[in-house]
């Protein structure tokens, strides 16, 4: 394939930012692959894993270097700091981002003069693991990558992005910010307070019963599986997600109660009505 | 190994009945192994997959056939078949359920003059698949087998049986009827009960609205994939542990609601405390 960019750089080398880089790497669609990443140690690791070549020592020589800059970040780092790292961007050069909440971030940048140099990204993709060692080699493959407000950035950088983004073998979908916070509330964000909750109740009831949670089959590892996922990257997704968050928590409730009514009045056809 | 049994009859060739005949003849376990389906496509699918040797005309002629009967069949059927069954049972003959509820079907034979003849069996492994095309090799390996009211059992039926899952790769633990509700309650039928609620809440905004399913990544697909369980199977368990499943329950929903009341809060170090 065809180099889609120069130089590409990974602010933030996880999961996310890490398997991006590796696909890039392997499918060849860049000269270059730098990085940064706040924790010194991820990134040594990262160059060291081959995912980097090499690592830049701020975020602003990032900038500098790149026509293409991923910040795989946590969401409120991001609001924080997008508007900041347009200022530094120069002519040509794309900035997206891969976060699971874009109304606050699309906000933050509204009115920023260079707006279009941004496109708002989510590759719906990911595994309960992080760090740089996390980072695999097709994640996205078979996924979809949501292009967020993409009416705000420069078509041409759209349409490079996309390319980026089906280069690596997602397919790739546009939603307004609205319609992406309120279906990731009830696709992503729900379900994972849901997992958290879980793995609090069989932990509490560890503390407090005889619980031997070894005596567990399948089915609670995989409704906990994502409760291992990074707390720093998902309490601040709940909090800027609130109002969408809490609505699909009172849905999923709601649903709950419903089936807790059919389970108390023993009414088993109600019950299997339910659960079809 | 050693032949543990001469011939074991499963009755009930589904996902555990199935995988455990599968172990029991690739360890050499028995010499024949014979099989009965309430659905009779089953039973010869089954032997098509050389699960079983041959399939006995009903449940009774399977009794009369094997030195091992493993029942395998629905909660709510086990309880009503189970005394019936023992009244066929012979001298030295071994009956064991794999069921997911216990009280209520030990309390049907408590008082049986050949109670004795049966050992109560939990194997703790399953998947979301059923039928005989869903049995697989070692499904049981690396997981628990709980034993449930033993001392009810003649010690020599229980001896043979911990021998036979400990065969097929399980460890095994003796629990009472109580013990092994109520737990179940918390590590199994709780979290199925959440997930076929999550199932439906996305199944009805998917009805109500735009939600897209597509878009999903791998988190409700894990959170989800239990409510793919057959529900002739789940509904029974559900109305048989009825008191320990609401209270699990509730346990739940009060742990949801401390989440849902530190995002509404916007209280970042209690979410994350929650989140631990």
């Amino acid at each position: 394939m065809a180099k889609l960019f120069k130089t590409v750089g990974i602010a933030g080398v996880g999961l996310i930012g890490g398997s991006l880089a590796k696909d890039v790497r392997r499918l060849g669609l860049a000269q270059r692959i730098l990085g940064w990443n706040r924790t010194a140690a991820h990134a040594a690791r990262a160059v060291e894993l081959g995912i980097l070549d090499e690592v830049l020592p701020t975020l602003e020589d990032l900038i500098q270097a790149c026509d293409l800059v991923v910040l795989a970040m946590p969401v409120d780092v991001l609001v924080q700091k997008l508007p900041g790292l347009l200022d530094l961007s120069h002519e040509g050069q794309i900035l997206i981002d891969v976060g699971s909440t874009k109304t606050a971030l699309v906000q933050a940048v509204q009115a920023h003069p260079l707006r279009s140099r941004f496109v708002a990204c989510h590759p719906m993709a990911g595994t309960e693991k992080s760090g740089p060692d996390a980072a695999i080699d097709d994640l996205f493959k078979g996924r979809f990558t949501l292009i967020v407000e993409g009416s705000a950035s420069d078509p041409k950088a759209v349409e490079a992005i996309e390319r980026l983004w089906l280069a690596v073998g997602s397919d790739v979908a546009e939603l307004s910010a609205d319609e992406h916070d309120r279906m990731c509330a009830l696709l992503s964000h729900m379900p994972h307070v849901l997992a958290y909750a879980l793995a609090r109740t069989i932990k509490e009831a560890q503390r407090s019963s005889a619980l031997d949670t070894r005596f567990a089959g399948g089915g609670l590892a995989s409704m906990t599986r994502i409760a291992h996922s990074p707390i720093a990257m998902w309490q601040p997704i709940f909090q800027q997600n609130k109002a969408n968050l809490l609505a699909a928590i009172d849905d999923f409730s709601a649903h709950l109660a419903q089936f807790r009514a059919a389970i108390a009045d023993d009414d088993p056809s109600r019950l299997q009505q339910l659960m079809k």
